[in-house]
């Protein structure tokens, strides 16, 4: 049962390998009821060229890649990405493409990959995540002429097309229902910094707290790990005044911070309102259900796979706006009580 | 910034292309002097063979396989198989073998897969995951010649190398930990019964319930996801008189059923003590802290990888056993209080 070459389908066809090859390569030089019985048979040895013969004919790799720069304990747990990538996999599935997928330690181990890969021709294009203030890779993705596309932007993608959605409205949409409910000092827990789309909703945050004269509006960093978030709660918790409300720019570090308030005794909602960001099934696994911002992060990720398989294929390839995310509200956040 | 050819590398050096060749390859032709010169000329072009090349070339393709069969919603949020993808990661990075991820619909498009991988050299080898009682997987990939390692078992592998621990043993710690505090009607939410290490720590529990003259042990079965999980867990939690212990086979299941006990107003762990499987961050998130059977999730996919890549290169491999699962007591478990 070894996969069947060439040589075995002209035996059991009673014809030339070079026959054979003639028949499967679609050429002339057999006739058409030799070319069928050659077909015939190369089907029921489950015969099919090696991809690595298909790739030198043709070019391609038949093969797009993800590269994922976060600690391995970080992605153990994040919900995020395996939702991407079932939303990749499900446009993938059933076509010649596979998906090759790599984590690494940082940046510079995401770039290194890249460039082997280009050299190697080991993939015919690559999805980009993270995407960074002033990012490096947009120019080396450009350079090394590897088709790419950005999951988020718009800004910063450079002539990379990429599928965004519009952070900077939901978090509007998030802190004037937390002012409707009486909250007045709002501390937003984010990302990293060098994250574009942390600063992306930063500058909302801040702009809508002046827009609204909030008392209190910070951001401070994390690094979207249970044990960072829980960290960086403590502090705030332990600050005279507290904030009421506290958002989160994942669910994994909103649900840690909810831990956090229970273990000292501050009541949610009624003294603190805690949202996360992406709707996972983790905000409806704990009590209270935690209220988060939501989105599509399956049809996200199929998405970005479409548009990547158009820019191998050479066609242009326009960025996508996708459904904006919306506040999901839930147990986590009520009207203050006790300010 | 396209790729570099052989022919830029002759351009850059002022010899012929066929030098080059010969260069690369280490063959005779050139002078010593000529290779060096030849030879970082191509290094600073940042030259590499094409993936496609060295697979005619060495037969190999630079990659090994995993496919995962289990509905995306359940991937998702399920931290194990990310954990055991960092673990395989962590071997393979920095080395010239890539992962080729796919996620399938059922064990159908999964066998299918193997088939087209090992018919095109796609891969160079697979690592089998969710092991089956009398998993035709097995066959399959023996019969395909296509090297592999089981991460279960050791029952049910054929002659396929396999690394597995010890559930039946973690299943007793667990039971007699139960029983010591009180507990004598146990329940187990299990995975899908058509899994092999379900049915192993299913005959477990059966065992040593019997040997310990326990009012009540039976299984039920449940898909690992959330709703299921608590679906399953109302049920058992309404029936009367109802079962003081429920031991769950995944994380996920685990914290599911501690929201359903909150919702239905019974106390974890005064009327009811909880357990979970895995030990993955989720645990430490929910409150009370989920007591839960910890195995190093991580190190058993490195563990795996490094077996695949002996196995890809021909060595015998023999069948690990990894460090026993053990017993992780927090929160969730306790004396019964009120039975």
């Amino acid at each position: 049962m070894r996969r069947p070459t060439i040589a075995d389908i002209a035996r059991a066809a009673g014809v030339s390998k070079g026959a054979v090859s003639y028949a499967l390569n679609g050429r002339p030089g057999v006739s058409e009821a030799t070319r069928g019985r050659i077909l015939a048979i190369a089907e029921e040895l489950g015969w099919a060229p090696s991809s690595a013969a298909r790739a030198l004919s043709d070019g391609r790799a038949g093969a797009v890649g993800l590269v994922v720069a976060r600690p391995a304990d970080v992605l153990g747990i994040e919900p995020f990405f395996m939702r991407l990538i079932s939303g990749i996999q499900s446009e993938l599935a059933g076509g010649p493409t596979a998906l090759t997928f790599q984590m690494a330690g940082d940046l510079a181990a995401e770039t290194a990959t890249y460039r082997r890969w280009a050299a190697e021709r080991r993939v015919d294009g690559v999805l980009l995540v993270d995407l960074r203030v002033r990012d490096p890779r947009v120019d080396l993705l450009t350079g090394l002429a590897l088709p790419a596309v950005v999951i988020g932007g718009p800004d910063g993608v450079g002539a990379l097309p990429c599928v965004w959605s519009d952070d900077a409205a939901a978090v509007r949409e998030v802190v004037h229902y937390l002012v409707a409910l009486g909250h007045r000092r709002l501390t937003r827990v984010a990302g990293p910094p060098e994250f574009a789309h942390t600063a992306a909703r930063s500058a909302a945050f801040a702009e809508v707290a002046r827009e609204l004269g909030l008392e209190r509006a910070e951001t401070v960093h994390a690094d979207y790990s249970v044990e960072d978030g829980a960290r960086v709660t403590r502090r705030l918790l332990a600050a005279v005044p507290r904030p009421t409300a506290l958002l989160y720019d994942n669910d994994l570090m909103a649900v840690a911070g909810l831990g956090v308030a229970q273990e000292m005794g501050v009541a949610v909602p009624a003294e603190l309102s805690v949202v996360g960001w992406d709707d996972s099934a983790l905000c409806r696994l704990v009590r209270p259900a935690l209220t988060t911002v939501s989105r599509d992060v399956v049809r996200h990720g199929a998405e970005a796979a479409r548009m990547l398989l158009a820019a191998v294929a050479g066609g242009p390839v326009p960025s996508r706006r996708a459904p904006a995310a919306a506040l999901r509200p839930r147990g986590s956040t009520g009207p203050l009580e006790r300010p």
